[in-house]
């Protein structure tokens, strides 16, 4: 199988991202994060703090807001959900940068937008709670009281709005090829493991 | 971290068991498949066809009917099920054979059973319905015929009597340092790839 797009799915502060960054400069792909939602926000004119919390994290909260209090709609979103018509449109920007090839694409369901590729590789990274507490208070800043709460809402948001998108469980092993714990192996070995791994499927 | 115990969970027909004894023999490690059923056997006197079926696969029939039934019970069993008092010997045998180090156990809840440790590097060896049914019928001689319905049978008692006794979930990439789907990266590749992994996290 020839790798034309890597799609890397995470638990938030497992180093995901890095892994992403890290994996697209080693192969001289393209990566999606920011810059997707940048997409998003010129296609659509939402701002990207609307999407990037309206956007992965729409939740329950969204689907029972939209049956109380009507479906909010803008010109071009035909009666969606503000939420419906972001995904909409994630699906159509997703489908075309995978089109091009060549990219790492962060989060997003972009996994399972991609599920009828078959040049896709699917990464999912996650670690253990200490892990990710301490990697998100260096690196982000974060104040350590209260991260581990912070981390499950964030980690429970995104894999609301996944199953809401795509039927699927998220972190169920089998959507994703390869499927790493950064807590053990660490951020720089994960990279290794994948570019390991796509340099044995290309030699097949 | 040095890894000396490697486990091995799988969904049935992946080639986890080709993956375990494939690492087994390029680490010369010890592997425990058949050889785990057979200690086992040794010390309860209960033979082996019986506790591939009762072991791993105890199911919740298996609980319903120790409610019904009354729990039927020998000498050494203290009144508990069968099930019960079998988990009890395989927790001893794996922790024992795990001490001895040097070693790739395949399934039985070892991940679990021995997630205490830090120098056991946990694997979980997956792939798609049609990779699984063909290497079912080309290795097992199984008929064609209904060979995914019985898949998921499969799959779904190795499931019940992993939640049943351990509260996780089969199959949540959480629960293992590396989760593999053969049906992308071929078993071989695989084997190169936990290789791999390995080897860079004993360089460090």
């Amino acid at each position: 199988m020839k790798v034309n797009v890597i799609t890397i799915s995470r638990q938030f502060g497992s180093g995901g991202r890095t892994v992403g960054r890290k994996l697209a400069e080693a192969l001289g792909f393209k990566f999606y994060d920011s810059e997707l939602v940048k997409k998003i926000s010129d296609e659509t004119g939402f701002n990207e703090k609307f999407i990037e919390d309206k956007g992965e994290h729409s939740t329950y909260t969204s689907k029972l807001a939209s049956i109380f209090n009507g479906r909010q709609s803008y010109g071009a979103m035909n009666g969606q959900s503000t939420a419906d018509y972001l995904w909409g449109i994630e699906n159509k920007i997703i489908k075309d940068v995978a089109e091009e090839g060549g990219c790492v694409i962060v989060g997003r369901c972009s996994d399972y937008i991609l599920r009828e590729r078959t040049d896709v590789l699917d990464i999912y990274i996650h670690a253990d709670d200490e892990f990710r507490a301490n990697r998100i208070v260096r690196n982000y800043g974060e104040p350590s009281e209260g991260i581990e709460k912070a981390m499950k809402v964030k980690d429970k948001k995104r894999a609301t709005y996944y199953s809401y998108y795509t039927e699927r469980n998220f972190g169920d092993a089998d959507n994703y090829h390869i499927a790493l714990d950064t807590g053990v192996l660490g951020v720089d070995n994960a990279v290794k493991i994948v570019l390991n791994a796509i340099e044995a499927m290309e030699q097949e």
